[in-house]
């Protein structure tokens, strides 16, 4: 039964003609399906809907061709063709009676136009971010009306398409906002005073209004506090007067701050509800409902931000991809369910990668369509079976969890008197303690499922495994650090002089403490190096971190973590040296070469940590699949996880998933969206 | 008519059960369109073959989703419903009477399979290259006889969409060649020793050819030479060796050296045919047709190339880019008509860009589907109009000639001596020369209209335009340097010391010299900021290159050049600083702040050049604009190229180059491929 104290969570919010049946917003969010994979993309926000948001946006939704920002996949509204790909979403949310709302938007600097190779339109001469060789032309008096017209066009047809809330996107990458921007130097009147500056925002409200008629309410995105210093828009002061002066000609605020990726930290640099500061006097200079974000998924954190007048409603991007069921969790009372965001920012990566949306909490996060995977539901096992998992850590926790889910008899067996594997050592590293809730919440739901047995500090050999004889053997053993110094820059081991004292990140996590002058080697470019480096600097040590990628914690640049990471390193005194590889370990030294020109340079060195590569601790996976008769194939004998290839916590969790709900099924769905070439004519029906 | 010297280019070439009407082959290349957009793919392939090459490839054709390149826009045949779109392009070459074939690949260590979430294979356990965290897993015998399957069944449906030839890819990025690497280090049988190495790309043909049955011929192609030092495979012992091992095997050699950036080097780094000396002794082991690549475009080497026995066809991707057409014209002796590849890798950019293939030389490429315009054809006039274009640069240049070919009366003015604009300035700086082809073949081709008139040394005042009065003025005047520091990095200007000697490119173009310790700040990031430190120390100063981005012409890294130009700035004692951007000029010193850490640091500097961005030459446009009433959508006047919006050359030529081609048209045609909701039954026919 849910705790009174959150019932504040499921009264009704009034937005413009349209009543949301309680307080969760599922905000705009990029999923790497969007136009591209509009099935995929509706599924997953029909789940959404079923989960409890009571309003579930579209993410970016380009209103025309010169704002394109391909290759990114999103949305867009250009012709009446793509209504239908958006309306089968609007279907897919109403059908759980929730509010459909769509992210209007015009990018400004951040779009180089490079599908429709159209002039990118902005309010200033300047280049687009990025580096593509392509500058915004600064718009003209018919520009503006021109994007008045194209964004009143698009409404409508959203409106057609049967959007509930049309979302007026003034995010730092949109033309509204770059207006907005006190960096906006025009002299007419679209430019100089806030007044000025705002105008294309409030004209760009109005059409929307227009376009959707009164059967639609209007929503306004904004940041409300630029964190670009003095030369960029403050909450204290612009920030909240802006919204004053639109104070009531929205039917709600949404608002964000600065940049995604000020807007989104990673629980590594920033707790739960971290905006909060931010929205402070925002109510009291409007009547209309606000929304804010902060990574919430604790029930208090929620219920006390509306009662305290903060916010009138909970926005959440992130902890609604790893829990669609949040909202539901609650109003159940079944709060220990809630599988929790661990502010990893994976899914933000796989926007960069323009691949379905990923989360490391939900693995069946962008598969709801294609392989037909649901967030709180799973096939029933088909046969009676036992199966024996071998590993507790993320890829067996889930897959004994799914299995057991199916209702077959599984046991798991984990080596530690803890389970959790590289999830409970990595989350002892400097900021990835939440990264636990990987483990915490499948163990809670493991000790749910009396079909489970769970053994911890059991180590079984392949004789234990041959004497226990179940059904089905999962191997899960996970991985280990590589200290030969193969990694991505080098295919062969390093010469390492034995003086030279050398150990990878499975040493420093048991907890081998170097002292002095190391060196951090870094060839594997996610997270791994830098906490590694951050962890010996708390130490005391005099740390260096060497890299032949052109930025440290090269992959966290799409967790939108790498200028946080390169600052903490600066702020711990690690030195930071890229382009560079590792060429020998010498007695008391490091040799290296630029990767770009081999120019050669020596490093000081105590001691050395190879980052670089892991080998799958599949010893056990091959003893007990001779001992079945053969290696592969055999349907008997399977392993998942870091222990078949090694990779983020993310891909053990969906190895993991994507084995139990495989299992025993002969042909899993893999559908595909394809290009329609018969309503084009290329070619006749068939 | 043709000279009989280059009649040996157009001898028929038997491969296999086909033949080759001449001996003009369209290597594979990437094209941004693929599978995503397959009925522009299969147009532009269809121009290739209507221009004159016997044989036209596709691109990367991945067999399974476990080879899965994704976001890379490439082909695939993981399953029937990806013949259809293969077969619409098939049938587009055969229309021509050409030659269809497919590059039939599966990815290794180069494919993080982000799409379908696949464990991605290769012959060892190693990271995957890029950033991306997952790693390969080692292949067992059950993998290559899954491989060897999958492998097959697409050669299969390859045959069923009606290829004639089947390429196994055997490029530095696949499974066949790094298997046959000599970093391959496996145990068994398909490690060790070449025989055991170049295993699988046996298998690989014979499935092929089993898949193909005796419809088709089967390709290979292969890296001759690695380029990898002592650790790879190498043309003179192992590279022919391999070629000799399987010699008769495959129908064809098709033969590359390296990574994509070894075998597609910029003119600004390597001339045409520089792979020559890889394939000494090639033909000497087998007695199959050879086939290599060089960036073709002189008849005289072609045939050389023919005639010494060095190769039996000419491949060719970028030139067949460049001009669709090449064969034809050398068929029919319209040598001077050729235009030319300047080796800029812009079209490489757009694969990185995942959109459609662009060229400088020929913007109607990968338009041909979308906007319906061909590469030797243009629409003829509607009316008879005179026009005025202001302006011979890229951009007034093709202007010019596309609007001559539709037969409107049209006069060019040019206000310098020369034509070319900016080409023929930047044609100058070291490694451009090349460059100059756009202004030559347009030059070229414009003296062949007679109703264009081209006046140089003739610089318009608007009351001169006004006094001139065409029915529509074409303002082409380009842009130029900015010198206030306003770039990406920053959005205001910089401050600046009156005693630092500040200059722009449009400086050193024409002729000032600064002697000393120079700093060139590169906030534009393309070729600008190298090219200018180079030609400055190759004039004996002191150059420092700094630059906000993480590497130096970081936009470079898409046109492969990247790694190149570092090492060439190395070679000219250029130092090179990266992640700084410029905060101050002082008096003899440059402030510089890093990017990530704030933390600054000051270098000597004579002299500063800025590097950063352009603003229009717009003031002619917005006189003559406003002498004829309004300043925008005034159907009268226009702009165009740099003068719009500045950006790289090719963008130049495309704007004039659209201009022309819907001057006059109502409604212009964009054709935008859709996703199938109808048959997948998300909606009804509608």
């Amino acid at each position: 039964m849910r705790d009174p104290r959150f019932d504040i969570l499921f009264e009704a919010v009034q937005i413009g003609p349209h009543t949301a049946r309680n307080r969760f917003y599922q905000t705009p969010h990029c999923n790497g399906m969007g136009n591209l994979r509009p099935q995929a993309h509706a599924a997953m926000r029909g789940v959404k809907a079923e989960g409890g948001w009571a309003v579930v946006n579209t993410e970016h939704c380009s209103v025309h061709p010169s704002g394109d920002l391909m290759p990114e996949v999103l949305q867009m509204l250009w012709d009446d063709g793509d209504i239908p790909p958006l309306a089968l979403m609007v279907d897919a949310v109403h059908e759980h009676g929730s509010l459909a709302g769509v992210q209007l938007a015009y990018p400004a600097y951040y779009n180089a136009n490079r599908l429709t190779r159209d002039v990118p339109l902005g309010p200033m001469d300047r280049p687009v971010s990025g580096h593509h060789p392509i500058q915004v032309r600064a718009m003209d008096k018919q520009d503006i009306r021109n994007l008045l017209g194209w964004w009143k066009a698009a409404a409508n047809r959203a409106r057609k398409a049967g959007f509930d809330i049309l979302n007026v996107d003034a995010n730092f990458s949109t033309i509204a906002f770059q207006f907005l921007s006190p960096r906006n130097q025009r002299t007419d009147e679209y430019g100089g005073s806030l007044k000025n500056r705002i105008r294309l925002l409030k004209e760009l409200i109005e059409v929307t209004r227009e376009g959707g008629s009164d059967q639609c309410a209007v929503s306004v995105r904004l940041i409300v506090d630029e964190l670009f210093g003095n030369l960029g828009l403050r909450a204290p002061d612009e920030g909240i007067e802006a919204i004053g002066m639109l104070a009531e000609l929205p039917d709600l605020w949404d608002l964000v701050i600065g940049t995604w990726a000020d807007d989104s930290p990673t629980s590594r640099f920033a707790p739960e509800n971290d905006h909060e500061p931010f929205m402070v006097g925002v109510k009291a200079v409007t009547t209309k409902p606000v929304i804010g974000v902060g990574r919430f998924t604790s029930p208090d954190t929620m219920a006390s931000l509306i009662r305290r007048g903060v916010l009138d409603m909970i926005g959440a991007a992130r902890p609604s991809i790893a829990d669609p069921f949040l909202p539901k969790k609650i109003e159940e009372g079944r709060y220990e369910d809630i599988r929790e965001c661990i502010g990893c920012n994976i899914c933000v990566s796989s926007h960069f990668a323009m691949t379905n949306l990923r989360c490391t909490q939900n693995p069946t996060m962008g598969e709801e369509w294609r392989r037909g995977w649901h967030p709180e539901r799973i096939a029933p096992k088909k046969q009676d079976k036992s199966v024996l998992v071998v590993g507790g850590g993320p890829a067996g926790l889930e897959c004994a969890r799914a299995l057991g889910e199916r209702g077959y008899r599984v046991t798991l067996a984990e080596r530690e008197t803890k389970l959790g594997g590289r999830v409970t050592l990595e989350g002892e590293l400097p900021g990835l303690r939440e990264w636990l809730r990987v483990r915490d919440w499948r163990v809670t739901q493991l000790n749910k499922l009396a079909n489970v047995e769970v053994y911890v500090g059991s180590e079984l050999t392949a004789a234990d495994v041959a004497e226990f004889d179940p059904d089905h053997v999962v191997i899960a053993t996970g991985s280990h650090w590589r200290a030969d110094g193969i990694g991505r820059a080098s295919h062969l081991p390093l010469k390492m002089a034995t003086a030279m004292r050398v150990f990878t990140p499975d040493d420093i996590m048991r907890g081998v403490s170097p002292k002095g002058r190391i060196t951090v080697y870094d060839d594997d470019h996610y997270y791994m190096g830098s906490v590694i480096a951050e962890k010996l600097a708390l130490e005391g040590n005099d740390v260096t971190l060497i890299t032949p990628a052109s930025d440290v914690s090269s992959f966290s640049i799409n967790t939108l973590e790498n200028i946080r990471v390169a600052r903490r390193l600066f702020d711990r005194n690690v030195k930071m040296i890229t382009h560079s590889s590792l060429v020998e370990g010498k007695k008391d030294t490091v040799l290296v070469g630029d990767v770009r020109t081999g120019a050669r340079a020596e490093y000081s060195a105590d001691a050395l940590v190879l980052v670089t590569s892991r080998l799958p601790n599949s010893q056990l996976f091959h003893t007990v699949s001779s001992h079945y008769g053969h290696t592969e194939g055999n349907p008997k004998v399977s392993r998942i996880g870091d222990c078949n290839a090694p990779a983020a916590i993310y891909a053990a969790v969906y190895s993991g998933h994507r084995f139990a709900e495989e299992f025993d099924v002969d042909t899993p769905l893999l559908r595909r969206e394809r290009i329609d070439l018969i309503k084009s004519g290329a070619i006749a029906d068939c």
